[in-house]
């Protein structure tokens, strides 16, 4: 079996449709969204691995994905920190930092700096609706991204990649190669460039919606919301 | 440790909190009471035990905890039904139902019918906030609850108990003892007549609201969303 994937185009209509005739709430999907990357961080970082996970967060629905699955992971045990430089007034992505400050969570400025303490990276800057430009402040974080040693795993796609190409070909991201990948609801068309560990998440697509989006739902175990699956789309 | 309680004031006005101060919305908190619902009946009724899971939806919030729980136990493999005879126009618990119309799952309308061919019962009719009289049509579905075979897992309280005093000395409900009880963020009073297997969910309280509410919050497990606890508090 091929791994099936949906294009930036096809995800945003999928994410229009549930909220929509599917009759769910951004809250409800930011919520499962951020809870099976959570899920994810944990698997491939068990707490024995280290604590301390530093999460880089985008101004959008990416970021507000980074914010849940921070929350989430601290009530693990971890202890997140989250930089978090460009703050919309977003009603939303406003609540789910105050969840975190209110679990005393620190905010950090410094991003460099952070994550020479850090023991894990979340990368939750920019997700199927990215394209074009990094803008600042981010590129200097992807850089530190791409060069760091520490491991990092990005929410539906390493920020800086094409949804559809990849790895830019130049410049910011172009080495960018994150050790995990969380896809939510399904691939993106960038998966054939990514090479590390592959999770899916976000357990609530039926398969009415996975069926005319021309995809799967995975194989999930038990109460996991989360998958890995290889290079084939199967569950490993 | 005795095993620390929520009175039904207390539990109201740690709920006003969590959606004011707290800045959570109603959504996500009856998205992960709900999942914590589903994880316990997982843990108590796995899949081989039987899949068909009869779901009886109240009213108010305790009922919406009950649509989100169908919802991810159908998305374990679960196959259930939903009994919902009392819909309010309040958009929220619409919602959810629509999620669970989108995947197929049956509403009934006999409530002892349906009993025959169930493998394990939900009890999400009244939360916390319940006093005085069980109205129609719930006294027979509580009447049936009380005298079937089938395992009985309520949410938050047996449906007709008084939250301080629990079952009630006659009438309906003063034989009814559920096998499973989801203490949703604390145990209510009730707790001290209750002889079954015991969970404590909803895995988003703070440490700062936990002891202002003067309880404890639970030893949770890895990703697990819900505790099962002995009569003294303490993790089993």
């Amino acid at each position: 079996m091929a791994l099936k994937t949906l294009s930036a185009k096809a995800a945003a209509a999928l994410d229009k449709e549930l909220m929509s005739t599917g009759a769910f709430s951004i809250d409800q999907l930011m919520e499962l969204a951020g809870l099976s990357v959570s899920q994810a961080v944990s698997r491939v970082h068990p707490l024995s691995k280290g604590r301390r996970i530093l999460v880089a967060v985008g101004p959008g629905n990416n970021g507000g994905d980074g914010l849940v699955a921070a929350r989430h992971l601290r009530h693990y045990g971890y202890q997140p920190a989250v930089y978090y430089p460009k703050r919309p007034k977003n009603d939303l992505y406003q609540r789910l930092a105050k969840q975190l400050e209110d679990l005393d969570v620190p905010f950090v400025d410094d991003f460099p700096a952070a994550l020479q303490s850090a023991d894990h990276v979340i990368d939750a800057i920019f997700g199927f609706s990215f394209s074009g430009e990094v803008r600042e402040p981010f590129p200097a974080v992807i850089q530190a991204m791409a060069e760091t040693q520490v491991p990092v795993t990005s929410v539906d796609a390493p920020s800086s990649w094409d949804i559809e190409e990849g790895p830019p070909k130049s410049g910011v991201g172009s080495n960018f190669h994150p050790a995990v990948l969380v896809s939510l609801t399904a691939p993106k068309p960038l998966v054939k460039h990514f090479r590390g560990r592959h999770f899916i998440g976000g357990r609530f697509v039926t398969p009415a919606i996975a069926k005319k989006y021309d995809f799967e739902v995975p194989a999930y175990e038990g109460i996991d919301q989360i998958v890995e699956v290889g290079p084939d789309g199967l569950k490993l």
